[in-house]
């Protein structure tokens, strides 16, 4: 039997007024979920432990049964992973934004949304393959994002990022929190001081100007950390894996644990996302390429959750998450399917919350319960109150695939 | 949002035959206690662990966020900080009681429950300022009690203590328990020697035995324990914080970990307590002096429960905590509302059980479930089953007090 664990990021949330006291999942039309909750075993599921919240990142490590606390050092690691920079052990990582500075300041945090910045990034990396005897690996991402990887002796990641989260700021220069930090940081703030020589004079730039537009003429370093040693997934439960997302750190952490990281045409990681696009391939992953476990991620609803928008988050449920829970209930052969959501992105808090999510098993052997629908009522149902961490475990025992621990 | 932690001591328990197979909650008449659960969502908490027996102060700890396994040290730190004398990390603290000796045997532990012991104190305390360099500190509490406290470099609680727990034994000597014990071991037994050298001649003993009533001619140390490193409660959750509370112990729990100790009049942490005007200080504490967070605690169920009295829990139920919860309920605004206890106390074991607890939360926002009652049947509720240790992090995250954990 493979797994199939579907994570529909952020679709859980709190009752609301703006719904008549349901939350989105509960107002949505769900007959697919509805009867994959039929068909199987229910329950609410904290990803990390009850009332923390979490990030999408440290919830996906937590689930797929790495422990965030050890694992999960800062965003820039997963990042620079996503991006496809082959990211080792020991590696300090950034994510980066163009920026757009004047006087000294940094007055667009995001370059006015630049979208294409493969030219700059390649003659960014052009002048810095090494700083004082440090390899410099710096790599464009989606939109105004980029990762930049520092490699060598003697760094660590107890610095400072550059950001000043706010516009009108100047640059921060990064410090080192501790002495062991101090390299790092002067590397750090060399990188950006040659970035922004290299960006000053672009013709990708001079053009933007010309046509009215902010030049992208620095770069903000971001959630640093060190690349961590982690056990692949393969190693830690046998599973030839792969992970099916539109979304860069999704990416990034499904490649750091050793998952393949599949690309669909068509994923956002956004509303609009081709999800049955996703769903095919996840079957094609399954069936074809004889995965062992596939993860799909479903970005829509949670970014629908932190925009407020209940309409929305119904409608990509109902549009979007819907139709793709059939074509699985119809496709899926030999499978443990597994229904549930990363955290809660509740629509009055426009934000994760700490709230547990509903979780259902679908597969041979489960021990079906009475619960017939999909949403944070499903405490009711068999699986009561588990934790993330437990999620790993028992599918692995559903699909009779652990040893015994004794005798 | 502001949050508030009923804390009813002991209320729940288990089914008993003096009740027809109820438990004193299920017996009582509880019409708020049940509104409100049917407002709120409901299950049952383990305060420490499950089939574990808290103290009050175990439980409150683990209840408001602290590890009661690296925090409690011992009741002497909590009972001292309950009386007002300002312990400071590494003092080391016992828990006293005066007691009557005759014949080198001590024949009453608490010398016939004497109610007054401020003028014994105070003499005590002037002949024992300092023994041996180091500084003593001697303070009365209410009735036969009163604490200790020893402060100066190479001291220990590594001793035991002086109480023979049963009349017709001679008072302990004081040991070390190991060699670094030693010195405070002999400071113990020098304090108790020169407190019996005071209290012999003291006139107040003298008009006792006059009087017929036993001499408080002796002081037991007990619960030694050194005060523990405690991170402040307005840096480990962000809340300025009271707790209103008739008992010693909890009011030092609060300050130790740096609440706002409330005194309120008519509070006697008794089955006769003004919980009225404790409930009219909780929502002035809310209201008026802006508190972040309250916690009420109702002792006067658990007194009932050690006396294995269940018509005297269920009065106090229905005429102490009820027109509480009722008020309460009408008052609180804007305002995440707890209702839980600290342990059970079954009237048929006469002490504290490791039975789960109910719990109910009540607050915009909250997944409110069909739970309309509030006994130890909540377990039905949408909670399902949590520990102690989860209720401030859950708290926090339903008052979107708390920070994400990764991106």
């Amino acid at each position: 039997m493979d797994i199939l664990i579907v994570i529909m990021d952020g679709i859980s949330g709190r009752p609301t007024s703006s719904l008549n006291g349901l939350t989105s999942l509960q107002a949505a039309d769900t007959p697919n979920l509805d009867r994959a909750a039929d068909k199987g075993v229910s329950g609410i599921m904290d990803p990390i432990s009850p009332g923390v919240r979490p990030g999408s990142d440290t919830s996906h490590l937590s689930l797929v049964g790495y422990n965030p606390y050890s694992t999960y050092t800062g965003r820039g690691p997963f990042e620079a992973a996503g991006v496809g920079i082959d990211v080792k052990e020991g590696d300090i990582a950034f994510r980066c934004n163009f920026a757009t500075k004047k006087d000294g300041k940094i007055v667009d945090r995001r370059a006015g949304r630049i979208n294409e910045t493969s030219e700059l990034s390649k003659a960014i990396q052009r002048e810095t393959k090494e700083i004082d005897g440090i390899k410099v690996i710096f790599r464009e991402s989606t939109g105004h994002r980029g990762a930049l990887v520092l490699r060598g002796e003697g760094l660590s990641s107890r610095i400072t990022g550059s950001d000043p989260k706010k516009p009108g700021l100047p640059t921060k220069k990064i410090k080192a929190i501790d002495p062991v930090g101090d390299k790092t940081a002067e590397i750090a703030n060399k990188f950006i001081e040659k970035a922004e020589s290299v960006l000053e004079n672009h013709p990708h730039n001079k053009k933007r100007i010309e046509d009215g537009l902010p030049p992208a003429n620095t770069v903000l370093l971001r959630g640093v950390g060190e690349v961590p040693s982690v056990v692949p997934i393969q190693d830690k439960h046998g599973l030839d894996s792969a992970i099916i997302s539109g979304t860069g750190l999704m990416k990034g952490i499904g490649k750091l644990i050793g998952m393949d990281v599949i690309e669909v045409e068509g994923a956002t990681g956004s509303k609009d996302s081709n999800t049955m696009n996703k769903a095919r391939e996840t079957i094609r992953q399954l069936k074809e390429n004889e995965k062992d476990f596939v993860l799909l991620h479903l970005k829509g609803g949670d970014e629908a959750g932190h925009d407020g928008d209940g309409a929305a988050k119904i409608q990509y449920i109902e549009e979007k998450i819907e139709p793709v829970i059939d074509y699985l209930l119809k496709e899926i052969e030999d499978t443990l399917l597994v229904l549930t959501a990363d955290h809660s992105t509740p629509l009055d808090v426009k934000d994760h919350s700490g709230d547990p999510v509903p979780i259902t098993i679908v597969g041979d052997g489960v021990r079906v319960d009475d619960v017939n629908f999909f949403n944070e009522n499903t405490y009711k149902g068999g699986l009561l109150r588990i934790k993330g961490k437990d999620l790993m475990p028992i599918c692995l025992d559903l699909t009779n695939k652990c040893n015994k621990y004794g005798a």
